[in-house]
């Protein structure tokens, strides 16, 4: 660098401040305080307002005692305080840690004693589960109780409650910015389906990043109305609290995804964007064909955790909305690429339109890089389509690393990539489709098979609501197919050769299931199948 | 902080890269590689190819000596060339300057020497000016001639023409992004009405930044076409080269802002947005009135440099053009500051929004701070729309400082703000509004008097043009205003006590003009009014 322009130009105060998406909260109340930041049921609270409380809020958590880099958890539903958490955590310079609420009290007991919560606050839903993992600790958190308008009966978790706990806060905090906007923001644990789980740190940077990442992703316009169907305790609700701030929009919450309640809302509120796996979008879709259904105007949908199949595009579609597919994990807060879109995919046939829309899709703007690499050689693949290797991220949208876990760490940045541990392809777009998960992948006779290929050509048969395709040891073969199958109601007919028949038409021989097994398929806290146990499950059969 | 969120938590090639805009050109081109970027007359070019070209140009400095950190100036209109250099000039790890094409050969040849630029890109129509410049310099830069297909006739500045030494490149060049996010990547020098021009320094951080800030201010969709009305060697056109690339937006391409082509452009093209300060909305709307354009899409325009009078706000609204005032200076990377609009604005009069509309507004949401503070006490004012202080920015959309003028810097950021030397009052909204440049404040008989306020009131009388009001030595009060007009053509009739009569029935008797000038009103290269000239003026008239 020439020393000209580095001579005496320094940072200083007036030209250099760290990124944290909390100063999008002092714009959004200074610029709209009079415009509605939340709505719960009759609850309404304005930009002005939800500062003042979050103010009060990380007072509150200073004057207990709560220190620069602590960890503050909360178990909660999509409530208003869940979202004020997460501006009043850490604008007491504290972490959040949210609670995946589906969790069980070992869970919850290893995340509180893993990551060192020393306060915890939990909605009075959640008291049984919490009040057993809390007997099980040694070092137990300072409790806040969350009551709930709406739900008056229930009893209380603990002695302080959260309204009168931030009654005891200054209004007129004067929150600072993190002493470097590489510190913590958020603690989030993965659900991992096998082990213990990884305690996932981001930091103010990636979420300050990621907040505007959406905005532009999406083309969000100011005073949005975002419905809050996608659990705040997932990697922080892919940072949309903060984006929300940044362009003085309204959240709808809600405490269950539930089809009538989130039809309610949207008519009520004009929702004009809502984020959601696909099981939300198939509930909407399922509800509104038996109820007739319909949407005032247009929602635009964020959809994630698996690729769209095309009843849930066509569905969506259909009932009015919108869906941008997007793909990320907790390790890169959320959404870090997105299936982006030609205006030219319009005129394709639907079929065409789910294929285009069913990939991963490329890098957020804000992320530095996406790519499919060879794990051994760090090389990309080739841009064919065809060739597999492990989705790679890199940039300033990834974590800082796992808490306490430095071994887990330097593998999941082997080779100056984050590794997600999903295999797929890249075609010659630069668009990038999944076709596996690193363990769920089956070799057979040297060839390998995405068990995503084959669970979607099942979930094309109008009789099967779900399907899971694992490995099954095989002599001559290595591995085959096994089908796990969920019919979707008890009086659908089906049998293994109808399954396998099916499959025979659609895929190359090798590739069809060898065996079909009938039942419901066992799920993890967030809804994802687990395979393991599937394989567990198939090793006890002695087949 | 807490040890455990930050050990063995580094920064790494995996989660962190530094800020820069360039990083956006490898987005678009990759994901919308077919969509035009750039369009100039017959040209068109898509992101593919101009990536291309900027890698090329970006290689071609290079192997032509250019190191890290070096000077690369360039001296042309909105082209092409000019776009390409916001890429290929960074992407070389140099740093653009960019010539404001208005200047005169003594300040030309002044930056040229003091910004030390090794290489100068010039477009034909400034050879004069250029080699004039450059006759008077011992060490020159190298020089690369820009032609035109357009301006055939026009004869070579030097031996290597852009297109010629551009094939020198290396099309697969692999860009780095910046040593550091800190370091910098543009020099552009203020057009100061006095004394040598100071040469403003910004780095890539906050270029992003801002890029982003465009995008999320202004709800800018993807594919957006944007005319380029805007000079780009102003604070390099607010950052939306770089913008347009994070939203694979096309920037039409134009060489001089003239009525009718703007009007053809924008039909040929489906114009949507575009930047300028009033003159060019008012030239719009003057031509609209005379020739009956009418536009067939609504356009967004930022409007800078002034605030938009009635006239203008009425005027591109009829025309079909909404309006967002913004307001910034080369050292904040062009806006900094938007009069962030409400929806209830929409049920109020025209005069009613005029004035809403022509406040400078609250801080960009990228940008940390703004406030006007007693340069005194460095305290904010009270927020009474009376109290007069100095606007102050501090956050990352501000300059590293000036280059070689430490002193000059550290007056900048005196008291850990940004100075814009702007005089205004803030409202108890938090919006500001200007009301003079701390040079130009009348001070009479004890009372601030805004010239700014005299010219407003000036401009609503029908029969004038343009207006300036500077300070007048008196005995008895020691300033009073003189105002200085220009006539709308020379057919009008006005006297000096036309004017004084219609300001006394507007105005406080001390804020009416004591004297009035007519006559042409001297300007910068920028277009800004030189009050420091008028006053000069003034002094030799004995008056």
């Amino acid at each position: 660098m020439s020393d000209a322009f580095n001579k005496e130009l320094e940072k200083n105060k007036g030209n250099y401040a760290p990124l944290s998406p909390i100063s999008f909260i002092a714009w959004a109340a200074n610029v709209y305080p009079e415009r509605l930041a939340v709505v719960y049921g009759e609850q309404q609270q304005t930009w002005k307002e939800t500062y003042t409380r979050c103010r009060q809020f990380a007072s509150a958590l200073v004057r207990l005692g709560v220190e620069y880099g602590d960890t503050v958890a909360i178990m909660a539903p999509n409530t208003p305080v869940m979202f004020e958490a997460h501006y009043g955590i850490p604008m007491a310079g504290a972490v959040i840690n949210a609670l995946n609420t589906r969790l069980d009290s070992v869970a919850i007991a290893f995340m509180l004693q893993h990551g060192g919560a020393k306060v915890l606050l939990v909605d009075r839903e959640y008291k049984g589960v919490v009040s057993a993992a809390l007997a099980t600790l040694d070092e137990k958190p300072l409790l806040i109780d969350i009551a709930d308008a709406n739900l008056a009966d229930l009893p209380p978790v603990g002695d302080l409650e959260y309204e009168v706990f931030i009654e005891t806060g200054d209004p007129l905090f004067n929150q600072q910015l993190p002493e470097d906007e590489w510190d913590a923001i958020a603690l989030s644990y993965t659900s991992g389906t096998t082990g213990d789980p990884k305690g996932v740190v981001t930091h103010h940077r990636g979420a300050y990043l990621n907040a505007l990442g959406n905005v532009v992703t999406w083309t969000m316009p100011y005073f949005s109305r975002y419905l809050w169907t996608l659990p705040m305790f997932h990697c922080n609700g892919w940072c949309f609290p903060w984006t929300l701030a940044a362009v003085a929009g309204t959240s709808i919450c809600l405490r269950r995804v539930e089809s009538d309640v989130i039809f309610k809302l949207m008519r009520d509120h004009d929702v004009t964007h809502m984020c959601g796996a696909p099981v939300v979008y198939n509930t909407l879709i399922n509800a509104s064909v038996s109820k007739g259904q319909m949407l005032k105007s247009r929602i635009k949908g964020m959809i994630a955790g698996a690729a769209p199949p095309r009843s849930v595009i066509e569905g969506a579609e259909l009932l009015g909305i919108d869906l941008t597919h997007v793909y990320g994990l907790t390790e890169v807060y959320g959404p870090a690429a997105v299936c982006a879109q030609h205006p030219e995919w319009e005129k394709l046939s639907l079929e065409e339109r789910a294929q285009k829309n069913g990939r991963q899709g490329v890098r957020y703007v804000v992320q530095e890089g996406m790519d499919v690499l060879d794990p051994e050689t760090m090389r990309p693949v080739a841009r064919d389509g065809q060739s597999m290797g492990e989705i790679c991220f890199r940039g300033n949208i990834t974590m800082k690393g796992y808490l306490k876990n430095p071994k887990a760490t330097q593998s999941a940045f082997n080779g100056g990539w984050f590794h997600t541990g999903d295999l797929a392809v890249i075609d010659t777009f630069g668009y990038v489709t999944i076709k596996d998960r690193s363990k769920d992948i089956i070799i057979s006779g040297g060839e390998n098979i995405s068990t995503i290929e084959i669970e979607d050509v099942l979930c094309q048969d109008s009789r099967i609501l779900e399907a899971a395709v694992v490995a099954q040891a095989d002599e001559r073969w290595g591995e085959v197919p096994c089908a796990f199958i969920t019919l979707k109601s008890s009086e659908t007919v089906m049998t293994e050769n109808d399954v396998i028949e099916f499959c025979r038409e659609r895929l190359a021989r090798y590739k069809c299931p060898k065996r079909v097994i009938f039942g419901v398929l066992p799920k993890t806290s967030t809804g994802k199948i687990q395979k393991a146990v599937l394989r567990d499950r198939l090793r006890e059969t002695n087949y």
